[in-house]
């Protein structure tokens, strides 16, 4: 047996999230069928470093599953981009030793969310950036940003679904870069809750049309209520973009 | 009655290409199913600055139709757009005079033909540009596209289909901009053959690769065969960019 890492990209449009659901199509589900076929109809089960919600995308998803089959890393990335969907790139395979885990092993996580702010519907982009064709003041969305990073209690930007107790987390890094035709957020940290990235996205996007204080990001986070925080960002716009292992 | 000018964008990829098909998704008929919506099931003809095969998209696709209806051109915009599928915008909409026509007004078109060069595979943009993973000779891509442009007898560089007689076009511009991951081809001109642009692009990647010689060009152009051109470079990676009018 051989432990398996790879690094993957898809295009979340036309999948109903990471996680396999029955009489869904899902990237999970892809990836297991085409091990599958692979494994003579065994199944490998695959353990992804986290989920990612339907027409959420990845460049860079890391997944790991264990294989008895002897091939060496550049012969599995051929076998693999030949035999899955064209919505599912395999960017790296590694040989790994038994104690690495995709999801445990994670020491940080980054999203990105791309906005397209220039008026004109874009056809090209639809599924890949979030049409919001408004202003932004970028210094706005720099100072509340800002007060997003370090450790909080990030009840406020979850989903008032999530069952996790424990809603601390660290941000590392939390910085929004202007492009050409709109602007791209990016946050590291050690994780995230369920909807996490989209909330604070929304929230700061409302801060930026000046819907909201730049200084607002304190008291929503002390308030410990989604209802504090704004309107959940689409999922087309966001992007697991790295995940993070120790060397 | 008035006459109704649009530019359009489509994303070419999920369309049996632009002239209406029996039993085929196409852009004309997603336009004339529109309109019809809009004139109480009535039939509205739509005339387009010419056709684009299946999966070549349009950033400035020109169409014109005649209705009686009453509404100020940003109406006109709005309404298409809340009522066209997701994959046509409309990015314009003037009312012009009845002397013009989409196709036969046209003093000159503009294609663009992006590539990817870099080697990785990248899922976001496979719809959207050829992946052509290979080092190529800009120097001998502008020395190549240099002779592409005047006017020519382009038979060597049309589909051997193609029915129409005279075969001479006047290219005005033709150039090779290397951006980030790759390279976009711009051809300007009066008109162009069927696959013309596509077999052009073709026949320069194979120059690039050092595959055939940088001067080759004038010497294909004389021989009118389509043989001593290129591959026909795939429609996903082909844009009908711009389309020009008198004033």
């Amino acid at each position: 047996m051989k432990r398996i890492k790879c690094i993957i990209s898809y295009d979340g449009t036309h999948f109903a999230g990471y996680q396999v659901q029955p009489n869904k199509r899902t990237v999970q589900g892809e990836l297991e069928q085409t091990l599958a076929k692979m494994h003579k109809g065994e199944m490998v089960r695959v353990a992804a470093s986290g989920r990612t919600d339907a027409g959420v995308h990845a460049y860079g998803q890391v997944i790991h599953f264990d294989s008895s089959l002897l091939l060496p890393a550049e012969r599995w990335q051929k076998a693999l981009n030949a035999l899955l969907p064209d919505d599912i790139v395999v960017r790296d395979v590694q040989e790994v030793d038994f104690s690495f885990h995709a999801r445990f092993s994670a020491t940080a996580k980054e999203y990105r969310y791309k906005i397209r702010t220039a008026e004109e519907q874009d056809v090209f982009s639809r599924y890949y950036c979030y049409h919001y064709p408004y202003a932004l003041d970028i210094e706005a969305i720099k100072h509340a940003l800002n007060a997003v990073k370090g450790t909080h209690d990030f009840t406020s930007f979850c989903s008032a679904k999530t069952e996790i107790e424990d809603r601390v987390r660290t941000i590392y890094e939390a910085e929004a870069i202007s492009s050409h035709n709109g602007l791209e957020f990016r946050f590291v940290g050690n994780g995230f809750l369920y909807n996490m990235v989209r909330i604070l996205v929304g929230t700061i996007l409302e801060i930026g049309q000046g819907k909201r204080e730049a200084d607002c990001i304190p008291s929503i986070l002390q308030g410990k209520d989604r209802r504090l925080a704004g309107k959940t960002a689409p999922p087309h716009g966001l992007y697991l973009w790295n995940v993070y292992y120790d060397n």
